[in-house]
């Protein structure tokens, strides 16, 4: 069935954001999974070519477009099965947490900086001792007055190896009550104290950046808080919904990606002097995922619509997320297996894409956590 | 996610169908399970409810209702288990062969009759030796220059032992290219050489009637014929993603009914003096039961407009059958194992959803060839 | 692979049992489904044929055989899918706590009537309001001095409209503590104050017959008592992973029953000129059902080894119990639609084993609860 | 259950592996991995130490045990992960080719010196070209006289870019019957024309090379070939049980041994204030893994026992192959998931299993080849 989402603008959109993964992403793509991560300048080039900060307002160096606009820029990520690239955390998780609860200052600081690519933008909950339950932290901030003293460590960081600012999620109070006892702070580079550790060593996503956050007594200026002390988590909760959204996004480009790459090698490949793709087995197996895929987009699309009018429920993102990101598994795995022994090269697109995507059910909450939320609203 | 796809009419409609399916056939539904097929003057009472024939023009007796009117219908039976209940086929599948193909003295014979529940009709493909191989059928109608002359048997007859008119799908050419040779008639029921088994025992959807029927030398009228000779297979095919996507939502209401008869029942049954929708397993398969019902339920519904707007592909229409039937399966399956031994219990509403809704990946073509269809389409 | 299981002995009780199911069980077997539980006499004749208590020792009756021969009864009861009969939960279930744990009295009194078939027995644990949870059990027995009074209901008793002994778990102490709390009762049918339902109606297994037993103020003699009062709990969790074990054995049957009809229909039935056993995606189902049974029985065959061995885990039996009732269901769900419409049609062996055999995963304890035994084992 | 299947010299056998595993292997793997292919010297070592062509009778080198000691030590190997060791490729299947089918000669000339190290051995069926399909295969052997021309190239060659001999099937005749054209070579390393690539980039299994090979114009002694011209599909047909059987060995050793971490994983780590292994979807996760490795342990073991006693069907194998790869991907792939970020960590175990034993799907005959095998005995 025909997608109904998008507009002019976003077809406009669309046809940057490709040309761009096809141009500037596409031919590094393996230089970067060697390195661990993209090169530095290509977030200024996304800069220029409009690619960053697209749903934030003109007045702060953004496009102004819509969260359509992010999802087209994602798609196209997914397109060219780009793990590197992490855009759409800068973009679309970290840069609206400063929009929404940042002061002007902060706003007319980093917004613009982070819009041209001159700042890279990370988000640090996650620590070596806890994930799923983000009130478990032990970093920790302590008001001196005149500044914040920050102690304690990240860990699985994205875009943290290139981060010139990071959101770093801190306890600040004593109340016990981990909700009420985190803040959020904004973090620059190169302050003493904080250091990085060196890209992860992961099962794919390796031209991602992924790494450790180290922060030994490091001075923050008292305006590097984000928001008032104390509503840190309520903040992280706030967009939840849309952030889990985008997981499901990229999933289901990955798995359209994954898909079409296969269709087109059954298609082509031969075995027993047919192609593969004739055979019955085959053939409905390509129909089963065909089916999936197409269930996938519609609910993904369905939800993106819900978001954009305001009325998607954290349960029904927590559904996508979930869904998709267990049917993208589901359906690279098989793909793998129609490419038989080309199915384990890494050279083959679904090969990478296999163990790309494998993480969609991890981060952003396990699908564990997100079953623990739908069932919360049941 | 909220639905988007009912206007007032449909809402009006609901009430009307949610009375007539509690106050006239929830009563009653057992009694039809006892004697294999409703009371024949339930047909009567459907139409004077106006809930036969709905998405036929007034013209012809109907209610000039749209496809989304039909599902509203559809929706209401599933939401009370009804299994019993073949209006849909009468009105969604059989009446619409005779709008469409019928010549005016037909339409005007039939359809209003039809629409009172005066007349109850079914359609019969299906034989002994053929189902899924639709051009391998063996009931042939000899041209005897006056009338037509039908030998054959035909089985699985939906609405089959209470039918007035049923469509009979038969060879009337030699040429050997079963698409050409097959044409398609309408048989009255009380001809002579024309009689129908006793309700066939099935393991679910005991009170809706399936017949065997016999043709025994049945003199047809010459104006019995639908359409041109050797148009059989052409008309079959045209209504085909529409009589797809209603099993689809009959699967889909069965889905959400079984789904919400557990949920409740876990949140109220007790078992180590917790309810058991507290324990952790069960929430996360409910949560899980939840998501995929709505992802069928957003994608049935995106079917469902794409039909009313005429851009359902056969294939997406074929994928929501196959994935919402098997699907039904898969959650209906669970929520029997939810309700321990009460789920294997007659009495029990999920009970019964789990044998009833077993056949939607059977019949309407079975999943295997919808398969087959989709792999075309790709 | 070969089964290496058998000796004589086993082989020649083999005949006698396929013998006896294929001509005494198997064309009476729709009439038992009619009326809800097999004919009385049945049991006597299977007494005479030497069926029952093939695993209590001469003295008491029985024929002193190993639970090879035991397996041997049930594999043959599977092979023509008489679900009817509750043979293995009086001889392996019911007479072995009497055997056990009962008084030298006891054992004469009942066993060799049990094994004539003059007695036939049940067991009462599960209540409307507990199954799972059999601490939270209501029935109560009070001592008065010279009897005890038994109070309360039990439901889903197999054999229990026939029954006539019952061994009642109920609760005798006061304690709080379930475990400490709870007796076993040899209860006799015709005691005043002990009624009968009737057989309750349910989705498969129609010829088996399943209670509900009513108890008011029924006055047992002071020797009705199995083992000491406050022993039962201990009592039941004895012999658990034999019991476990029974059901797995029934299920692998099953599923084997299932997978050798549906081959055979595949290999016969046509569709499109050829069978359907030479479809490529029918010929893979066909291979993966064929490990699937293969698997579980290899599985429950090391199982019975071990058991006979006295080596079987109670997570180990659970394992089996647990694995081979899902893919029990799993296959034969395959088994039914490869049967397309004929799979739904009552007559058809696949169509009963479907919902017969949907059961093995719900009682003898849930599947969830041996989820739990295993998890703790680990 | 227990295992029942070692006698003292297996578990001799099981001490000595283990100590080379964990001493000579585990240090070094990160290592292999990185350079793509395991140290040249680890291939002398294992000589030494005697794990190499055990199962070959003494007088070639061998030590004479049975096939058990060959799973012995590949449960070893499993054990610690050791995806880069292609042992059992060189003496489980390459050797046995030249012990069964080589002439004297040919067994004194290679098979001591590859007991010791001294020869790596390979076995090249699969080309570019073609996998599934071995008919299909273009290499080619003309007969020159005085001796065998060879040219083409094969892909994907375990121990490719270590090996000093390899067997090479290549067509020799010109029936146009591919299993009766085709023959196997004795190739050694260092031949003119022989080429080889680099070692193939793939997902997993990265310690252990994968090469591509090049024959163009190779002068081949004429005793060069293995049996007579034409052949070698039928040598080829011979082992295949036990070359499934070995990958079924692997993939349950590399199930378990991911299970076992996991399950030690969820003990230890926390969250919520309580191990993972205490919440329950999660110990019902592992009861169900559990069970299902339980299962594969049971049913590949039993065909061991089969194949040492010489009955093991090419079905049963094909089972075993099948079923336990697909197990052994489903288990690990929830083992990841209970690791949360840790299980997308290169550092991790069950990381590196994840990607490690995809493989056991595809090669050696992909599944779907295996379901084909399996559906031809049915
Ligand atoms: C590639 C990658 C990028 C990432 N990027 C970022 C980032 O930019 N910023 C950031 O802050 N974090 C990031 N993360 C971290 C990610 O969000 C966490 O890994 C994730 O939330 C899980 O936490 P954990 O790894 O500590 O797992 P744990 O919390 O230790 O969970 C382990 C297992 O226990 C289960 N579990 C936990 N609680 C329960 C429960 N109550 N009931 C049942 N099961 C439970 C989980 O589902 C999981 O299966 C990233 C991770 C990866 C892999
Ligand atoms: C309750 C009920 C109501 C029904 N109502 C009606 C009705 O009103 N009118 C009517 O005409 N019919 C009706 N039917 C019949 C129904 O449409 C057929 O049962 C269905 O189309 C399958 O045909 P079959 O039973 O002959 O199966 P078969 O065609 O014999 O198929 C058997 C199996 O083979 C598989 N198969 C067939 N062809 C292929 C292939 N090419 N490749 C791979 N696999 C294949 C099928 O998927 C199936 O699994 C009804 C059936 C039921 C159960
Ligand atoms: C045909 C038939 C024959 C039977 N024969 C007998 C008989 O002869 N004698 C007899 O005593 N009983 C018999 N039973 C009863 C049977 O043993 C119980 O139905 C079964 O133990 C489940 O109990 P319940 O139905 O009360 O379900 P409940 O205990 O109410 O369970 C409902 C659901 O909750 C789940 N659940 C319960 N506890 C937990 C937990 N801690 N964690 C997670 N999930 C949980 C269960 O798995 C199930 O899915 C029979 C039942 C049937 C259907
Ligand atoms: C790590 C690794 C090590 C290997 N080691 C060796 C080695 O040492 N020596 C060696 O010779 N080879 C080796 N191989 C090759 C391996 O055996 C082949 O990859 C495998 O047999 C599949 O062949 P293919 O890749 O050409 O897939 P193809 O044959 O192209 O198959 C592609 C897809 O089509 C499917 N397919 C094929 N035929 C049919 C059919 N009739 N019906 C339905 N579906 C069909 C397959 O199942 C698969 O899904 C290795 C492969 C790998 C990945």
């Amino acid at each position: 069935i025909g997608r109904t989402l998008f507009n002019e603008t976003h077809e406009a959109f669309r046809e940057t954001a490709r040309r761009f993964f096809e141009r500037e992403v596409a031919p590094n793509h393996s230089r970067y999974e060697e390195q661990g991560h993209v090169d530095r300048d290509l977030w200024n080039k996304a800069g220029e070519a409009g690619l960053l900060l697209t749903a934030i307002p003109e007045e702060y160096g953004g496009l102004g477009g819509d969260r359509i606009v992010s999802a087209v820029i994602m798609e196209e990520q997914a397109r060219v099965g780009a793990s590197a690239v992490g855009f759409s955390l800068h973009s679309d998780i970290v840069a609206p947490y400063i929009f929404n609860f940042g002061t002007e200052e902060q706003k007319q600081n980093y917004l613009p900086r982070m819009a041209s690519g001159e700042l890279v933008g990370a988000i640090a909950m996650t620590e070596p001792g806890t994930g799923s339950d983000l009130q478990g932290i032990k970093t920790r901030a302590e008001d001196k007055g005149d500044h914040w003293l920050l102690n304690g460590s990240k860990i699985f960081i994205t875009n943290g190896y290139l981060c010139d600012i990071v959101i770093v999620a801190a306890k600040t109070g004593n109340s016990g009550q981990g909700s009420a006892d985190t803040s959020l702070f904004i973090v620059e580079a190169g302050l003493d104290g904080f250091t990085k550790g060196t890209p992860l060593k992961k099962i794919g996503m390796k031209g991602q950046d992924t790494c450790e956050l180290f922060f030994s007594d490091v001075k923050l200026p008292k305006d590097a808080i984000l928001g008032a002390p104390g509503t840190g988590f309520g903040m992280l909760m706030k967009e939840l919904a849309w952030e889990r959204l985008l997981i499901a996004i990229l999933a289901q480009g990955a798995a359209e990606f994954a898909f079409e790459h296969t269709l087109d090698y059954a298609k082509n490949r031969q075995a027993f002097g047919r192609p593969i793709a004739s055979f019955q087995v085959q053939r409905h197996k390509l129909a089963q995922l065909a089916s999936e895929v197409s269930l996938g987009r519609v609910y993904t699309d369905e939800c993106l619509r819900a978001e954009v009018e305001g009325r998607l429920s954290p349960a029904g993102a927590a559904s996508a997320k979930c869904w998709v990101s267990e049917m993208c598994s589901r359906v690279i795995d098989q793909c793998v297996q129609i490419h038989g022994g080309y199915g384990f090269m890494w050279e083959y697109p679904v090969a990478r894409a296999f163990v790309d995507n494998r993480v969609h059910q991890i981060y952003g909450g396990t699908n564990d956590i997100m079953r623990e939320l739908i069932a919360r609203s049941l």
